[in-house]
């Protein structure tokens, strides 16, 4: 009874956590850095968020937003202007509280007692207050209005536990901050925006995603309203991998973003925000990773094609390495997506297989070799990182430039269409308490990760219900999905009367 | 005798400083924030922003680097480990020395005294010591090295006297971190980037610049040779617009950045760091705006063209708007330097001359009014923001894309000539410490800014000769420049003998 050797050790269905950290390590995307809870993002793992970066950018831009930058820290006062907010959010944060060093008696360098700040700052957790204030000062008529605003940035939450992109303590991410004349066009701009996440997740990153509202114990502290966008990974937990918040007018009242409105009257704004972070990448490995590491969907892959020069004899070299450059010039001038296709020639110095594996763990799309005995044949040998490392397909040259964009959305659709399929199967309805609490039961106390997945149940819309849950078995309501139906049914906690499912899971 | 009306009050040359300002603050580009010396970089300002390091990361990138993320903050012990460093460099910093804020006994937020860092980390003021701890764990043997990667980031310095864009706490910027097996790549390297930051400057910015080396005295601390482009702004001052720093082994000593060589030896990688910054948009507008507003080289402008409908009746708007839609999109599929022409089409609801100033004072390149009379006549009115605001030019609409990208390069080859006459017609060879005190001494006692410009003169590589000029006259080596030609000469200040001249300059 040989077992299949991986790339990754330990393997995803022996232990889930440690294989991601493998995961990242192997392709290296991202390293923990000496500052505790900081990461390094290597240039494979930034590649990846550049092109996030500029997919998404782009879709804000279509939509009529603007970028701008704000300053990195926020006053200790401006926080407490927002009551839920300063009580659900701004605790764990990093606070300065000198603006000068000195060397003290000691020869050690220390904060210079005498450049204390009379107000402390602190480093943005995130700008609804420091962008309210800014906006109160732009803000006078309903002709100002609306404003809307991207903002891409470093940000900072104290995390105790942190784990490289999904919770770490400095994180890149986006936030949108808009002012609204009315009610209904703050609502539509929430909503408008969950939905170019979530068609960014489902297109872009092969990551199927359900769209829905948080219930009110899941809201972003000073929101009204949080839509959200969650993802299943391969252990079954849920990622909430964007959200959206209708923030009403309670931002507005707590920085004074006011307007003389169409009638004469002063009105406050309606206000929202949204947002996705480098967490993305986490969620993209544990969506789409295997047990020999990382697969990129090909539309937000750094380099979509790699090529391997064999040059097994000094003699055929040249010829081969003039090959595989030629290749690459046909590749480049190919579109996928509107984007020139991104190919890497990877010439170094190193031997086949090491080279092949490092580009497997990485999760190129498409490899492809040419060797000395393809030059002859006119052939080159292809391999598609969704598929095994031996299925080789043996194509003529001159073909593969033509056929590279069918490949490549051939690969982002096998990417999806896998991970809805994973999705699906665990995604189950689920009437009684009893079953309920099975699902969610480990069948194996060696593999706490592994239980039943995602649980759509009657909920009847009382906290209580969901914090017993919570407290049971750490699973929490992850959405009310817009498109549940309205049907007659019972809590599956309380039995009480209930008119929708939710869907409950563990989550990250 | 009728002074005409400007713009901008006041004019330049009434109060440089305080003309500069109110150009910021009628182009809408940043203003200052409730967080002392952060900014506030408003859409424009960032679009031009946005556009810099779109097209400096292109050169980056075909320069070989690669980008990556480092964190925000750095342990205090790192910044001891260089000493030049650290004495030179690292005292002006945000310190974060809590973790966490809690309510106190008066109700008000503070940091939670339980939550004290054991080390009190800075907000980075630049890189070098927490990426060369990474590069020392990254790098064992030779074959790791070179390492190429850059980082778009924001930095705190810590400013007393902070000027938006030129001199503020926070800033965002661009630091290249390089890692070499020997001195000359690193040498080399150095050349490259600060070649790819005089390019940019010259045929993107349109500014020209001095390529030089600084001093002993204004070098980076810790640096071997700090490269730098120098230019010269309106007022006659310099502005360092960028550096490429050759660090020798000084940073790898400190991080212990070691190898094995080809020769089988331990041996200190060679380094290298270079960046520009937000302080490039200052530069740009001291450089090219006017007493009307900012003026914005083609290249770099957010918007390119606008387009002002004139509507004057509500029975021809449709048809006028139509028409301003119609050559918008025409002009959209024409190309300026391998990317789309960018098209604003101003719908506003405002007076017509109220939008033609904004637009004027904001400095968009071509602004393009059409009313019903141009309809008729098949015409558009077309006024360049390099000429005078009454200067139109009435062409066929059809025409008008076909050319337009030849109006783009003459727009942005007029600003760069401009700037170049002002900069040689205040460069002046001066061999006297006479002249040379009178070069830097106001004329005008209430013009305090109005000096001669440049001076280029001797100097015999003495400290002591730099220190007594700026204390006399506030007025340092800009840089000495690569192409000063070898000649027989006697310092300005001592007399002594010279090989070469150097730039001398007031700076910001």
């Amino acid at each position: 009874m040989s077992e299949q050797k991986t790339a990754i050790t330990p393997r995803r269905d022996q232990d889930f956590p440690e294989w991601y950290q493998q995961v990242v390590k192997a392709a290296d995307m991202a390293e923990a850095s000496d500052v505790r809870g900081c990461m390094v993002i290597k240039p494979w793992g930034y590649g990846l968020w550049e092109n996030i970066q500029h997919q998404l950018d782009a879709q804000f831009k279509a939509t009529g937003h603007k970028n701008a930058y704000f300053p990195l820290f926020i006053p200790i006062s401006y926080l407490e202007k927002e009551a839920a907010h300063v009580e659900g959010f701004a605790k764990e944060c990093a606070v300065v509280t000198h603006h000068r060093l000195e060397v003290g008696a000691d020869g050690k360098m220390r904060p210079a007692p005498s450049a204390q700040l009379t107000e402390p700052l602190v480093v943005r957790p995130t700008s609804e207050t420091i962008i309210g204030a800014t906006y109160a000062k732009w803000v006078q008529s309903y002709r100002d209005l609306p404003i809307l605003i991207n903002q891409w940035a470093n940000v900072v939450r104290w995390e105790m536990r942190p784990r490289v992109f999904l919770r770490t303590a400095e994180f890149l991410w986006q936030e949108g901050h808009t002012a609204h004349e009315t009610r209904e066009q703050a609502l539509e701009e929430t909503e408008k925006m969950l939905g170019v996440y979530a068609t960014f997740a489902r297109e872009n990153l092969a990551v199927p995603v359900y769209c829905g509202e948080k219930s009110e114990s899941e809201r972003f502290p000073g929101a009204e309203k949080t839509l959200c966008i969650e993802a299943m990974v391969q252990d079954r937990k849920a990622i909430q991998a964007g959200t959206s918040h209708f923030l009403g007018q309670n931002f507005a009242k707590a920085s004074g973003i006011k307007f003389q409105s169409r009638e004469g009257r002063e009105e406050y704004a309606w206000t929202t925000s949204w947002g996705v972070s480098t967490r993305l990448i986490g969620t993209l490995i544990m969506a789409h990773a295997d047990d020999d590491g990382m697969i990129l969907p090909p539309r937000v892959a750094p380099t979509q094609i790699v090529i391997l020069p064999v040059t097994p004899k000094p003699d055929t070299r040249e010829a081969v390495l003039e090959a595989a450059r030629k290749l690459a010039a046909e590749l480049r001038v190919q579109r996928f997506h509107g984007e020139p296709v991104t190919v890497e020639v990877d010439e170094r110095d190193l031997g086949g297989g090491i080279k092949n594996w490092e580009w497997i763990k990485k999760g190129a799309p498409v490899r492809i070799e040419i060797g000395p005995r393809d030059l002859a044949q006119g052939t080159v040998a292809v391999t598609r990182r969704d598929r095994g490392p031996k299925e080789k397909e043996f194509l003529p040259a001159a073909e593969v430039a033509a056929g590279i964009a069918t490949t490549l959305q051939s690969i982002q659709d096998t990417l999806y269409a896998r991970a809805l399929a994973t999705r699906d199967a665990n995604t189950k309805p689920i009437d009684t308490k009893e079953a309920f609490y099975a699902f969610f039961t480990p069948k194996n106390a060696d593999k706490p990760e592994i239980h039943g997945g995602f649980a759509n149940s009657h909920w009847c819309g009382n906290a209580a219900c969901e914090e017993t849950v919570k407290t049971d078995l750490k699973v929490t309501i992850r959405c009310i999905p817009f498109d549940a139906p309205e049907e007659e049914g019972a809590c599956v906690i309380c039995g009480k009367p209930s008119r929708k499912r939710v869907l409950w899971a563990k989550s990250y």
